[in-house]
């Protein structure tokens, strides 16, 4: 049979009366009155052909041995259906191809799952046999959507003068932050090449080589127990500018945000994003990346709490934390007992020691510690939270980042719970002033909030020695409707500044030498004021697919235990092959293989 | 200073008149006068800044401590420069801006070497000091029209139809091929990631997925012993495309090469691309990567050579080799004995054992085997050469392998070094019918020529087994110039035809299996026929931007020991985090240590 003339699911009315050619994938038979139908399936959608012994006695005699899955071609005529017939559905519902012509390209055995949009076929399966997965509708339009999300990004970037430049994978290990995956050399005995867990050094060499507005799209890899929403492997869209402060880091960015947002989903969305600083996310929302789709912001109560006579809120802002509280409108009939102390149970996930609660009701408020609230105090609370009648207020006094912990999780889980979240709205936002520095009590040392490259402000130079927790950056993450899309920050050209930068980390001359020593010389030759942003393809795609699941959005994902299931990656290799590498196993003995060895004997 | 308005390279006379900010690096200062003259450079190029006391006392205070590759903010007026001192070597020539306010962004140590155009610093300083290098306009040029190229391809792609899906970083390691870069696995001891050598069968698996028409410009790696022409890491344009044939391919990519020529380059080439079969190749030119810039083929002179009474001839073809010759036009009075002599020496390098050679004079042969050419076998020589008087003739008698490797590798240095080519013509290629298998003489066993999933011309089939150095395969190289740009075919998409072809290759069922059983599976399921091709871009960039070092190409490239001498990378890394992965170090221990063991006694 010659070529086909279009795809399946583009066969729409234009086509009546034409012949076709098509090739695809039997998605399913059905055998009526002496006809038998098959809907065809490509990449475009599906289409129905007809096999009418009035039109190919032989065409039905072959079709009679088709079965779902297997690859056919048809060549037909297009005709209009009758009215009642008609599948509104689908782009192809008011046609069908009368088949005078059909081979079987290639047979399938019964696929271990059906191909359909809907599955409750468990999710190790569906990798086992991704490329069956991949068949299925939605994952096949999540990849359409991923493919004109990057095609986007690029036309923007090009027509905004950036460059596309690859930087290597094999590169350097860095002791900061996460762990890396390391590549044994073959040819320098003992020596190891990591996987880059961002570009970030290579794109400000290019900046200090005069490349002025660099992009990639690109692989980048961090070795860490993995979450749902993490992959060993994950693609960022990576850009770095010379010559700019934040304010064109941010607006280039808005740019190109709105334009992914037109070009993908015809939404044109507001620019300049909404702003909120750091401190003003934490105040407000308790975590760094506000869903904005919906109110319920977190007030602080501390000043209140002091007043009280209940112990947990004042000894809880004498030791230094925080009392703060949310208000669930209208929820005060709505939750029992029962329901408040499941709330409880999952802020407990998040540290909180307890959950307190009042309801507001006509004469005051009602629960068990509403005891605690004099008149003057429940004017306030009223005041402070703007609770009214018929609302819940819930209260998480503790230590302050388990306060924001448990109720920033607490408010978006009532969010989604209480339907307060227009799914169709996108959220951009813009959170600013970062701390340049995390405290971590575990290793008792500060570590980059973003990574050590990123600019103190200018007037917080002197905290780096002085009180380095005060210090910000100019640093900038961008938030959509709750997840982090992305982070940037201006970065140090200065190489006095990087040097103090490296001391306020921990690092001794020599360590800072040994790592970065190269980036440190290429501040000597005339670096260029610089910075950028990075932003989470995967997570990107995620978002504007509608999905909840990273892995849908990667074509050959891994799964929690960073295992390709299809490919069975990661694998033994030949100790021939190790030698060559010059690395030998070294797998301690575990409880369990002595215990093998026991049962061996 | 407020952004600047332009890039330095592009202000032209059309901003006469006009104040603009420039921010750059100094590219040279003179002192002349009493006035200062600064080239500014940025990625545009240079524009000549002028400090003129007249103008601001201020600036030419500063400017009289500018050194060289100093990062400096001005803002001035253009002017037109007078007739005397227009330079029309620069775009910027014929204006200069006379400088009212200068601002040092920041300093600069005298750089180790001059950022100019030509430099004769050694290429280890260069790749140690990237960052400066990166600045010199040849290279940066370079990535300019790599940004161009890739450019072309994917608005070409897109256009078409493509999507572009990236495929796994840290994958399977199969023992075909080259030797594997290894990832051990953390959480799972003593197992280990490759890095793909090509994303072969995981843009196979997107078309058993139904992608249709997949592309991407992705990394690849491959551990082997590194040449002028090869990096550890390199970069592939990868396609595949499912229900079509050769010619398909072969279309959509000449359709892809002439947009990249037009786009980046600016030349419209001609397609369909001429074509060649692969044994046509090895016989004219000896080599499957023809430069068909120039003449001078390879002429077989067996049949000759059997009735000659020179036995190096003869018994070359008694024993299954071959005899063959190229004719150097108007070469006989060229080259001397002694020239003929460094040939020799050159086709040594390719196994010959000697290099035969007679000179056409006007009354027959010259030389020291022109006894043997009586006046039949010379006028035979003269008919099948095309040999004419003035012309100098090379032989090589050899096996059939080392009189093509010599006599190609000798025509095109001699292409070279008589000026035969035409450096501005892109003379693309196709070479067809592809042995399926290559035999390993060291291993004894068959090799794919291509790689394990082309498929046999399916007049081919029974070959595999009864004869398969004769199997043919639908495969298809495009070269360029000499070189291999890329190569395709059109795979295997039946278990069975997968399976006999493992089994040629001499996997056991089960080692096919383990490796390849989960492709394997995947054809059960309704596989469509496809096919493919990757191009090399790397030699693609080297090729169009006329660089022959394929590190000038690549932002961070590696030596030909595989290190990154700007990051040292590999480089040790701690015990720690070998033990995380379950390995540790087996360095064995060389004569070398042993002596060095000695010495410290």
């Amino acid at each position: 049979m010659e070529k086909r003339t279009t795809y399946c699911g583009l066969v729409t009315e234009k086509y009546i009366g034409q012949e076709v050619i098509l090739k695809g994938w039997v998605q399913k038979r059905r055998d009526l009155g002496g006809l038998i139908f098959i809907d065809l399936r490509d990449r475009e959608g599906i289409v129905q052909v007809v096999f009418n012994p009035d039109f190919s006695q032989d065409a039905l005699a072959i079709a009679e041995t088709i079965r779902s899955e297997y690859v056919v071609e048809v060549r037909g005529k297009v005709t209009e259906r009758a009215a009642a017939v008609v599948n509104s559905k689908i782009k192809t519902g008011k046609i069908e191809v009368q088949v005078a012509e059909v081979n079987i390209i290639n047979k399938s055995e019964t696929p271990p799952f059906q191909i359909e949009a809907e599955t409750d076929i468990s999710e190790d399966i569906r990798l086992k046999y991704r490329y069956l997965d991949l068949r299925r509708e939605p994952l096949a339009n999540t990849f359409k959507m991923r493919h004109q999300i990057t095609r986007a990004v690029r036309n923007y970037l090009d027509e905004s003068g950036f460059y596309e430049v690859e930087t290597p994978v094999l590169t350097k290990s860095t002791p900061e932050g996460a762990r890396d995956y390391l590549v044994p050399s073959r040819v320098q005995e003992g020596k190891f090449f990591a996987l880059p867990q961002s570009p970030q050094i290579f794109k400000q060499l290019l900046m200090i080589g005069g490349f002025d507005k660099y992009y990639q799209i690109v692989k980048c890899f961090r070795d860490e127990d993995l979450r749902a929403d993490r992959q060993p492997e994950f693609t960022q869209i990576d850009i770095e500018m010379s010559f700019v402060d934040q304010e064109d880091v941010m607006a280039m960015n808005e740019g190109m945000l709105a334009r992914i947002m037109k070009d993908v989903k015809g939404i044109d969305i507001t620019t300049p994003f909404p702003r909120m600083t750091y401190a003003e996310a934490m105040r407000d929302y308790g975590i760094d990346k506000p869903d904005t789709r919906f109110d319920m912001k977190l007030k602080t109560l501390n000043d209140l709490a002091s007043k009280m006579d209940f112990k947990v809120f004042s000894e809880a802002v004498k030791n230094g934390g925080a009392v703060k509280a949310i208000v669930v409108k209208g929820a005060a009939d709505k939750y029992s007992r029962k329901d408040i102390d499941a709330l409880q149970e999952f802020a407990k996930i998040y540290g909180a020691k307890g959950l307190a609660w009042v309801k507001v009701v006509e004469d005051g408020l009602n629960g068990p510690i509403a005891k605690f609230f004099d008149e003057a105090i429940t004017a306030e609370l009223i005041k402070l939270t703007g609770a009214e009648n018929g609302d819940l207020v819930l209260f998480v006094a503790d230590k302050s980042s388990v306060v924001n912990a448990s109720l920033a999780n607490l408010r978006n889980k009532l969010g989604k719970d209480l339907g307060l979240i227009d799914e169709n709205k996108f959220n951009f936002l813009w959170v600013t002033d970062w701390p340049l520095f995390e405290y971590d009590e575990e290793l008792d040392r500060y570590f980059a909030a973003h990574h050590p490259f990123t600019a103190p402000k200018p007037e917080h130079l002197d905290l780096l020695k002085s009180n380095p927790e005060a210090a910000e950056a100019n640093a900038y993450d961008v938030v959509l409707n709750g997840y982090e899309l992305g982070g940037g920050s201006i970065r140090i050209h200065d190489q006095e500044v990087q040097a103090q930068m490296f001391e306020a980390l921990g690092f001794t001359k020599e360590e800072a030498e040994e790592q970065f020593g190269f980036l440190m010389n290429a501040f000597k030759f005339g670096a260029p004021p610089h910075g950028g942003i990075a932003l989470g393809l995967d997570r990107m795609v995620m978002l504007l697919a509608g999905r909840t699941n990273l892995r849908d959005v990667i074509a050959f994902p891994k799964t929690a235990s960073a295992t390709d299931l299809l490919t069975e990656a990661p694998s033994a290799v030949a100790t021939a092959q190790l030698d060559d590498l010059h690395i030998a196993l070294n797998i301690k003995e575990t409880a369990n293989t002595e215990e093998e060895k026991e049962d061996t004997k």
